[in-house]
């Protein structure tokens, strides 16, 4: 029904069905991947009302699975491309896997997709760093970039009274860091 | 050999051979995707000391196919993710489909692979905006987004000399800027 594709490898299309409704992909070498594409093999459509959503799930530092909502796939949707680079320091997120013990080796994470009603699906929010191609999280990105800079440049800042005599020395004012 | 994933929608596996070395995947509607994965099936490997170079062909204003170099498969990297949005006002590259009369539809592109020998493939340079999760091209984003920041600020600097007295207006030396 479904398939993993890590960028640069070789696609895997068959999952280890750990539930009647959960399936996982073992994603070796994680630590040095940056996208993962799933996607529906088009075999096998959705129930009707039903969707996947697909999760991270990586070892943390003393081995506990740390289990992450990247996105979903649903029959109108049958692919996306999530972002795995950058998601490590992330924090977990609930998740339908809980009762499975799956393996925790340091190398190996795992891609889990749970197929549930598609109203549930609607309530979860994806961790935003996974995103590719979506206009918000990039918008989102560079706010946090020129937040750093503004927080960066302000520490240099002075008033006209602090300032050293060099009538040549070019000056912003702030607030047009701001604005900008 | 090939499979084609546009993200969001179906994976194609069927591409039309319209030679004994070139593959080519039907693109509908490509004026609304993002992304185009494109990978090895893991059934049959390229011939030893051969590889694949991805093309990417659309129809121009006047209906003639635009060629552009997005990048490459080979046994080695089985799989690629290429950034197609942005592609549409570049050039056309050189690529190994001439002789070929695929139809043009307004609407839809063309995937093509091309099979190669890897020396052949070393020599030619793939649209880099096609490339994702490349460090470079990332890096080269952000330093010409810093660059129009540092334009637009520096167009408000001001020296010490003009000044108008406000003792309370804070200031950013437009060296930190630039340093940053």
């Amino acid at each position: 029904m479904f398939g993993c594709l890590v960028a640069g490898r070789l696609v895997q299309a068959a999952p280890q069905q750990v539930a009647e409704d959960k399936f996982v992909f073992d994603i070796p070498d994680y630590e040095n991947i940056n996208h993962v594409v799933v996607f529906m093999l088009g075999t096998i459509p959705f129930p009707e009302g039903m969707g996947g959503s697909v999760y991270f799930c990586y070892p943390d530092q003393s081995g506990m699975a740390v289990w992450q909502l990247l996105g979903f796939v649903t029959n109108e949707k049958p692919s996306a491309i999530f972002k795995i680079s950058g998601l490590k320091s992330g924090k977990g997120s609930q998740h339908p896997f809980g009762a499975m013990n799956l393996p925790q080796t340091p190398t190996v994470a795992q891609i889990g997709i749970s197929v549930e009603l598609l109203e549930n699906l609607a309530q979860q929010t994806p961790v935003a760093s996974a995103a590719v191609s979506s206009v918000d999280s990039f918008t989102e990105f560079t706010q946090k970039m020129l937040d750093n800079f503004y927080n960066f440049a302000s520490s240099f800042a002075v008033t006209q009274a602090q300032m050293t005599p060099n009538p040549s020395e070019a000056f912003i004012p702030a607030n047009v860091v701001l604005k900008w």
